[in-house]
C-alpha cells in the first residue's frame, strides 16, 4: 500500500527515532519500522547514505516515506504526522508555534547528547571525558533549568488552560516533552530531582502522557525499548553529580 | 498594519537572524526589524524573555510576528516566509523535503558555532580554547566535508536539474546555504579552500544567489552587516589550521 507510513531508524536504540514512534503509536496507526524489521543495512540503503545518494536523500535517520514524499529531521516528521493523525493543534497559528516548540525540544535533546560527546561524535565518550565533565556541569547548572523552565511556562501560560504545551489537546509536542523528561530521568536523575519543584506542570503532563491509553499500551509492549548506553540519553554517574 | 512582517533579532550581529533577513530581502518585501530599529531591549521584551514570559513566547530570537501568529526557530520562520513570499518549492512533497534540508543547514550552523563554544555558551571562547581546538579539528576533518558533500549531492541529484537544492526555482534553502558558505569563507577560509574542488555546484549556487538582483542590492546596502567576532561565524586562525 503506497500511502502506508514507512519509518526508518537505527534498530537497538531509542534515539531521535523514538520521538517519531511516539506519534505513530499515540495515533494508533499502522506503520512499518524498517530498522527493526530489516536491520540497519536497510536504513542506510533507504537513505542512500555513503556515496550512493540519490534524489531526495535525507541527511540522516530518522526519516519517513509516505507515498512519494520523503520527510526527514525529527520535528519535521513529527509535525507532518501530527497534522495527519490528529496530534497537531487545531489552528494554523498554533501549528506554526507548535513546530517552534518541537524544534526547541530538539535543541534540548542535542544539548543533552553533547554532554557526553562535546568534542566529536566520531570518538568514544571515554576519549572526551574531561570535556564532557565540563560541558555536563554547564548543562546541569544553566541549560537544563533554562529549557525545562521554558516548557513549564508554556504550559502555565497556554491561553486555552488545557495543561498541554500548545492548544487545547494533546499534540506531538507533548509526546516529545514526555520522551525528553523520561530520558533525563534515566541520564540525569540527580539533576532532575533538584529541579522537580520548579516543573510541577511538566511532571503532571508527563504522567498524563504515560497514562494515555495507546501510549500506556505501547510502553508495556515489546516495541518500546529500554534506555541504554548507546543512545542520546546515557547515564554516566560522573556527569550527574 | 497588522499583517506586516515584524522581525525580532539581536542588533549588531548576523547570527541566525540573517537567514530570515535573506528571505525577506530576497522577496523584496517590506518588514520591520525591531532589533535594529529599537534596540536589544525591545527584542527581549517582545519575547517575554527572563521571567516575564507570556503566552506564545518564543524560546529565543530570531522570531517573527505576523498578525497574531508568532513563529520562532530559524528554519521554521524561513519556511513560513518562503511559502508566503514565493521562495518555497511549488509542490507539497518538495516543501516537506525543503524543511528537512533547511533544518540540516541549521544543524551545520550549530556545529560551526560549537567549534568556538564546545563547553558552554555562557563562557568566553578564551575559557574553552583547548576544547575548541579539539572540536574544530574534528569539524574540519569530518563534519564540514560531510555536510558540504550532502548539499552538493542534493544539487547534483535534484530531479528538476535546476541547479538549486530543492525544486525548480530558488528557495529559502538556497539562501541559507549561501549564508553558511559565506560564513565559512570568513571563519574557516583554509578548510574551505581544501574542499572547494569537491563542491563546485555549491560554489556556483552561491554565486547565483550573490548575483540575484534583490540579494545583490541588499548585500551592497547598509542593512547587510559584515561578519564579526561576536556572531556564529568567527575567524580564529588557530581553529582553521
Amino acid at each position: 500500500m503506497s500511502d502506508e507510513f514507512t519509518f526508518f531508524y537505527w534498530p537497538g536504540i531509542l534515539g531521535r527515532g523514538e520521538f517519531v514512534r511516539l506519534v505513530l503509536e499515540g495515533a494508533g496507526v499502522q506503520y512499518r519500522d524498517i530498522g527493526r524489521e530489516e536491520g540497519m543495512a536497510a536504513v542506510v540503503e533507504g537513505a542512500g547514505i555513503g556515496g550512493t545518494r540519490t534524489a531526495n536523500a535525507p541527511f540522516a535517520p530518522p526519516y519517513l516515506r509516505h507515498g512519494d514524499t520523503v520527510v526527514f529531521q525529527t520535528a519535521n516528521i513529527c509535525a507532518y504526522l501530527g497534522l495527519r493523525l490528529d496530534l497537531a493543534p487545531e489552528t494554523e497559528k498554533d501549528r506554526h508555534f507548535a513546530l517552534g516548540v518541537a524544534l526547541t525540544v530538539e535543541d534540548f535533546v542535542r544539548e543533552i547528547h553533547d554532554t557526553h560527546h562535546p568534542i566529536a561524535v566520531s570518538k568514544y565518550y571515554e576519549d572526551q571525558k574531561p570535556e564532557a565533565m565540563l560541558r555536563a556541569e554547564d548543562f546541569r547548572s544553566n541549560r537544563m533549568p533554562t529549557f525545562l523552565q521554558y516548557f513549564e511556562t508554556l504550559i502555565e501560560t497556554n491561553p486555552s488552560q488545557s495543561e498541554w504545551l500548545v492548544g487545547e489537546e494533546l499534540t506531538y509536542c507533548d509526546l516529545s516533552l514526555f520522551q525528553v523528561v523520561e530520558g533525563l530521568r534515566y541520564a540525569f536523575p540527580n539533576a532532575l530531582l533538584g529541579l522537580v519543584g520548579d516543573i510541577e506542570r511538566t511532571t503532571e503532563l508527563v504522567e498524563r502522557v504515560r497514562n494515555h491509553e495507546r501510549i500506556a499500551a505501547y510502553l508495556e509492549s515489546d516495541r518500546r525499548l529500554p534506555f541504554n548506553q548507546d543512545g542520546i540519553f546515557r547515564h554516566y554517574p560522573e556527569l550527574d553529580i
